[in-house]
């Protein structure tokens, strides 16, 4: 159903728009195969979606329009029949200011996709207004009723899964897997990509928002997902989510790493970043740990259950507006590593992942 | 409400009485101050609790008499009032052949304790028994509304806080917990324990099962649990989930690594156990990795966050019928590990504490 030709997106990211709570919004215009026709921010309305994140990050959909309001989106031709609510701040609340708004477009006949941590479904208000418009209400971090723990499967033979890791949440994983899979595919692989995340899921039309699942089944959650994807493709990449490093979230960063038991992993770094994002309060425990730590931790981690190497880096070049500074600083980060280094999602994909594809190649055959 | 004095328990833990899954059996025999009267086991009828599982396991209450039915325990005088569903199964699901012993209990005015992930309060069979014998339901799994994520709090000035850590699941860091807690007390510290599983909770009448809660709110969740007990006693010993190199459950682990933030902690391990608990079909996974790596990969992933060291092995012996052969196996893994060893839970829990009170004296203080 999400996504689809026929859907047509209005984006809510009021007062957040181009921050990075608003990776929804972003990953949602540049990634879904359903139009964007507007955002609604109206701190920004007048200017366009390229004026505020450019072309890289908006995926070449530099000229849609940012509004104020609804009403002024609802004007537009063609008129959007889904309102996306754009936003994913920590933990996941909805903002109380949003509620009219959300009334308004599910009485006017618009579907709702949420992200959300709380249901929309749930609640009589928005429940009464979707009925009253005959709209529906997505809720795309609702878990599945299925509640199992992992049982330790072993991958199909032949396949190779790649996970993608990082040193921060909105750091670009998603962008990154969503690169890559399409790398893949370019190469002429049968590639799927596993959506860990709403954003994903609204993109791709399937996969489980890990982080809302009991804790218990997180991993038999991943392990399920990765079988799915293994089902229909040869070349997975299961798309990460958080950091080992980042003390609200790390425990489902490693619930990957164990349960998608990856071949491989790409590290994804913001290169600049010192602090976690949506974390600067938080004093020392906010600061990142370096990507060579990063590197050994994710890979001492693994070999706990089952060993992987990091096998590349996809730099997140987005604090360099140059893009000779950005190559320089890919260049050191290669140097300093001795890993493959590349920023896949403004220079694109190709080259990193024929790198990842040779390394993973060269990779010793899983123990029996 | 639970435990309390006036609370007198039957649980039932038929097939599975003295096996691993039994283990909420066991710790609420030995550790809840409400008595238990009896156990049901068809398997095991006419035996008694300490014939099954001996004096230690069952903290000296031997002579509880093991029953084929309910009907059998309802004639015992003084009369059970409290129905337990004494297992722990992996996933856990209720036994559907439990189902009648369950609508019995609850039609005769037996409260009805579980700690499954399955909710029985949400069955309408069981609602519908409840309200026939006016009794409560209480499901410890249920998790808090509460939905926070952790914020990197700094412990309250001068609290202690130990976290039990293990190399298996069901290898008895809920009872060295318990025992340690004990031994605080005794040494005239003021002490909690922070209960992290639905053993724990029905032992001390607080805590989360922290399994069941949604894994974005997992670390959220560890933090405030500890936080509880900073508010209450100075020394506290969270109950550790799980193991780092278990497929299944390290997120949960590596959570109260990185919420509880514990300036030590404790490795319990179950000497001579070599395969994962549950997990002996999941081959080469289910291995358990050396104790050595086990300490080692506790202290690089605390140190992604917050330091912290192993400062003491807590020796399941079990395996080991003779007191003299557990003691010379504790030396062993004394004298391997460099770290303070012995059995908390056979010998007492006195001489190890004092030694982990030492150990956490002479740690640096925490970074500022």
């Amino acid at each position: 159903v999400i996504p689809s030709p026929d859907r047509r997106f209005v984006i809510i990211a009021e007062g957040m728009f181009g921050g990075d709570a608003s990776k929804t919004a972003r990953g949602v215009i540049k990634y879904s195969s359903s139009p964007t026709i507007a955002v609604i921010d109206s701190t920004k309305a007048g200017q366009t979606v390229g004026d505020v994140i450019g072309d890289v990050a908006s995926g070449g959909h530099v000229d849609i329009p940012i509004v104020a309001t609804l009403d002024e989106a609802l004007a537009l031709d063609p008129r959007p029949n889904t309102l996306v609510i754009g936003v994913a701040p920590a933990g996941g609340k909805l903002s109380p200011a949003w509620r009219s708004t959300i009334v308004q477009a599910l009485e006017e006949g618009l579907d709702v996709v949420n992200g959300l941590h709380m249901f929309l479904g749930d609640d009589p208000e928005f429940r009464d207004a979707a009925a009253r418009g005959s709209a529906r209400i997505y809720d795309f971090r609702r878990p599945p009723e299925r509640m199992e723990v992992a049982t330790g499967r072993e991958h199909l033979p032949g396949k190779r899964v790649i996970l993608t890791v990082g040193t921060d949440c909105a750091s670009g994983k998603m962008g990154v897997s969503l690169e890559l899979t399409k790398a893949a595919r370019e190469a002429g692989l049968s590639a799927a990509m596993v959506p860990t995340g709403q954003t994903g899921m609204m993109i791709e039309g399937w996969g489980v928002a890990i982080d809302r699942v009991a804790a218990d089944f997180l991993q038999g959650t991943v392990e399920w997902l990765t079988e799915q994807a293994e089902q229909q493709a040869d070349w997975i990449v299961v798309e990460g989510q958080g950091s080992l490093d980042l003390f609200a979230y790390s425990s489902v960063t490693l619930a990957l790493i164990h349960a998608a038991r990856p071949h491989a992993m790409v590290m994804v770094h913001q290169a600049g970043r010192e602090v976690h994002h949506a974390f600067e309060s938080s004093g020392r425990l906010a600061k990142l740990r370096s990507i060579e730590d990063h590197v050994q931790a994710h890979e001492t981690i693994a070999s706990l259950v089952d060993p992987s190497k990091v096998v590349a880096i996809a730099l997140n070049t987005s604090f360099y507006e140059d893009d000779d500074e950005a190559r320089r600083v890919i260049a050191d980060y290669e140097a300093r590593t001795g890993l493959p280094t590349d920023d896949p999602y403004r220079f694109g994909p190709g080259p990193l992942f024929a790198r990842i594809r040779e390394a993973v190649a060269a990779l010793e055959p899983t123990p029996a």
